[in-house]
């Protein structure tokens, strides 16, 4: 007796149910992605490793998955790389790693490209990726990453662009209570000027991106273990503590800046990205200024952005920021660039939570012929015929069974309708339609059972 | 100066133009397997070796990719292990491997589910795999496979329906001339025993499958080589000749294997399948019964499928067929099944050859708004607003650039219309609207463009 069959932990099969629960929320991105011109780019599962290496710091050189060589694997290494341990043997034995985000192989595609590419470029990216993270509830080792990014231009328009892509994704998905928190690298870089601390900024950011997680004394303490002075430290306070509407936090700014050159170039950001977003008349966009955001990847160095659905148990939703420069390690520089992800997995959480996946979402096929023998049977060939002419998604059980069966079947499969074909229905040409839902049946001809399945699609 | 970045050799990235030329392809399928009633599944890139070692044969063993354990992979072995070669050290480093095709996973998703399966269970999958080969012309190290299977019935109105879903995603294509060659296992061990070479079935279909690449004489020689006697290899060859209608080679079967079962067996299928397909009333169902078709995989058991699209360079686009065990290797037995796979590489490039794709196919966005300077531009973003609530997939150039510049990107990006918006455009509310493919310009006010733009869309 074989051993039954396991996968990978950390990794999931996604059944029908979940794929159409999965598809609705891909349709809604990629609508609205090209929507705002930007257009699909994939690249492949596995890349050098001289590429993905080294970019995501010595952890994520750790949670890379490795791919061995072909063939005889340890040809190319010595006897002392062999009997050096994995790390002096590794280069010998492995060139290509899977892919660990959407943004190095984006970066290294417009490197490859770039003489080619109209720029600026607006492309998006829907594809897995992998990390050999330890796996927990939330966390997987293959999961979806959803980038849009926008590089070779400066344009503010592409920040207010994604505030107006968040507002479009969550209003076709249905999420209604949520928070687009924006804040500026060169803000963050203000304050500390103005408290001073300056050149601390990372150290700054460090400490204030855990401030959900362990309140206001420990990132004080925090920044001090960092090399911030208490005085200065303390001297943060009123700033990460400003209240009032987004008009008044900018006003207020403006006054501590008065010696930021960074801190004013971060609110005339914000400002014009705000003005812009009133051409595009929305009744709420949303958007909560947060100036104790900061965001941990250290490449954004302008704006950054982080979504958060309101009363759920998830966390950010989505997420992302400018960059001055993409592909400098790749050679090409100047590059500047802004970008944002949705992460899929989190969306389909707060989507079941909050019980907002559409029933339609996770219909499939929409109507089963149900038959009693051969000759009802065959009848019911020439019914499904007609129904996938009218494009209603249809299949007749295969198999000769007891009705009891079929209607199981109809069940377990979640189709909407049966359309039922004994001797009766052959002679009068009146077909029993059945509702799976209300379990309602009506006697119909086909052409009324088709208008009814297709309206009711509409 | 850091090294020009590369990709793996046998794999590729997908551009925006390649991208929407793929999801032409992928819609056409996706529509119709849902039409049919199948629903999509999705397994994760990596499985255990243990699950897809030995299910390829020896040569699929040594084109699997393998993935190294994470962090110090070579704890788990010994020294012995270690100096033993590649071969020994294996399996102490390497639990993981990239999915290979897209049936193993499928077998293996069945038996872990198998519990919650609504059977028959009718599933479609469109995912990558990966294959150490060597790269050549049309073949890649990662490619995509789009397989739609029905386990858990024998009945063969599934093989009808895989023609007749075969038939309308070519229509949906445009591809008109191809032949569905059909044959069956049966058939083929209906011969081996009419000729005289009974137990030699694998034998003979391993020789008569290269009929089309070394010939007859050769196909003959193979089979005596192969230990089916000169005679019985002889009296195969007016049976590898028959020609005429469907019927009639039918009709001079039924004569030659008046004593063989499996023979009978064979036609009889074939002849219920053909009766089936008359309730769907097809012009022309492309069918071509070959008795020659043999088809590679051993696990068929019952009738094959091969597409071959005519008067193109390239060869099969599409096959699949019966097997009467999918799961016995994972201890689930009997579960007998059907399925096809179209190759999307191939479709792409016979519709290249063929020119078939059509423009819209590779239209990305349709419009392009072109402005002066800060103020045009900022009257251009209401503009854009507009065009987006009429669902019109547009963008607004985001620097200040001169208007050739703009041009030249709506041009590269082969953006359908440009909306020209300069001081008169803005006195008199009459855009220029310009469509790039004709070169023509229109003053028209911001309704009727977008009136003509979407009404170029119907």
């Amino acid at each position: 007796m074989s051993q039954k069959p396991t996968i990978p932990k950390g990794t999931r099969d996604f059944g029908p149910q979940q794929m159409a629960k999965r598809n609705f929320i891909f349709k809604a991105i990629k609508t609205v992605f090209e929507k705002y011109g930007f257009m699909p780019l994939e690249t492949p599962t596995m890349e050098n490793l001289s590429v993905l290496t080294g970019k995501y710091g010595d952890e994520g050189d750790q949670l890379l998955f490795k791919v061995l060589n072909s063939g005889d694997y340890l040809s190319k290494a010595s006897e002392e790389e062999i009997s050096g341990g994995s790390k002096s043997l590794l280069p010998k034995i492995s060139e290509k790693g899977l892919r660990y985000d959407l943004t190095v192989p984006f970066a290294r595609y417009v490197v490859m490209n770039q003489h080619d590419l109209a720029l600026p470029f607006k492309r998006y990216q829907i594809q897995p990726v992998w990390r050999a993270d330890k796996p927990q509830r939330g966390r997987y080792r293959e999961f979806y990453q959803c980038d849009a990014d926008v590089v070779g231009t400066e344009s503010l328009i592409c920040e207010s662009e994604i505030i107006l892509m968040i507002n479009e994704v969550f209003a076709q998905l249905g999420i209604t209570d949520y928070n687009i928190k924006i804040n500026h690298r060169q803000i963050l870089k203000g304050i500390t000027e103005a408290i001073g601390a300056e050149g601390k900024e990372s150290e700054f950011c460090v400490a204030i991106d855990k401030l959900d997680k362990i309140g206001l004394e420990k990132v004080l303490k925090e920044m001090e273990d960092r090399g911030i002075s208490a005085e200065a430290a303390q001297k943060s306070v009123p700033i990460l503590e400003l209240s009032g509407s987004i008009e008044e936090k900018i006003a207020k700014l403006k006054d501590i800046f008065k010696d930021s050159e960074s801190g004013k170039k971060g609110l005339n950001d914000l400002e014009e990205i705000l003005e812009t977003l009133k051409s595009f008349e929305l009744d709420n966009n949303h958007i909560d200024f947060d100036v104790s955001l900061a965001r941990g990847l250290s490449y954004y160095t302008g704006s950054i952005f982080e979504v958060k659905v309101n009363n759920v148990s998830i966390g950010s939703v989505s997420g992302g920021g400018r960059y001055d420069d993409l592909t400098g390690v790749f050679g090409l520089k100047g590059l500047s660039g802004v970008g944002f992800s949705f992460g899929v997995d989190r969306i389909y959480d707060v989507l079941e939570e909050l019980n907002l996946f559409p029933t339609d979402a996770t219909t499939s096929t929409e109507a089963l012929i149900v038959h009693f023998d051969e000759e009802t049977k065959k009848y019911g060939l020439s019914v499904l015929n007609q129904l996938r002419k009218a494009g209603i998604k249809s299949e007749i059980y295969p198999d000769k069974a007891k009705p009891k069966k079929q209607f199981t079947y109809a069940d377990k499969k979640n189709i909407a309708y049966t359309i039922v074909i004994g001797s009766d229905e052959m002679a009068s040409g009146n077909l029993t339609l059945k509702s799976m839902a209300s379990g309602q049946q009506d006697q119909l001809a086909l052409d009324a059972i088709i208008d009814k399945i297709t309206g009711h699609n509409e």
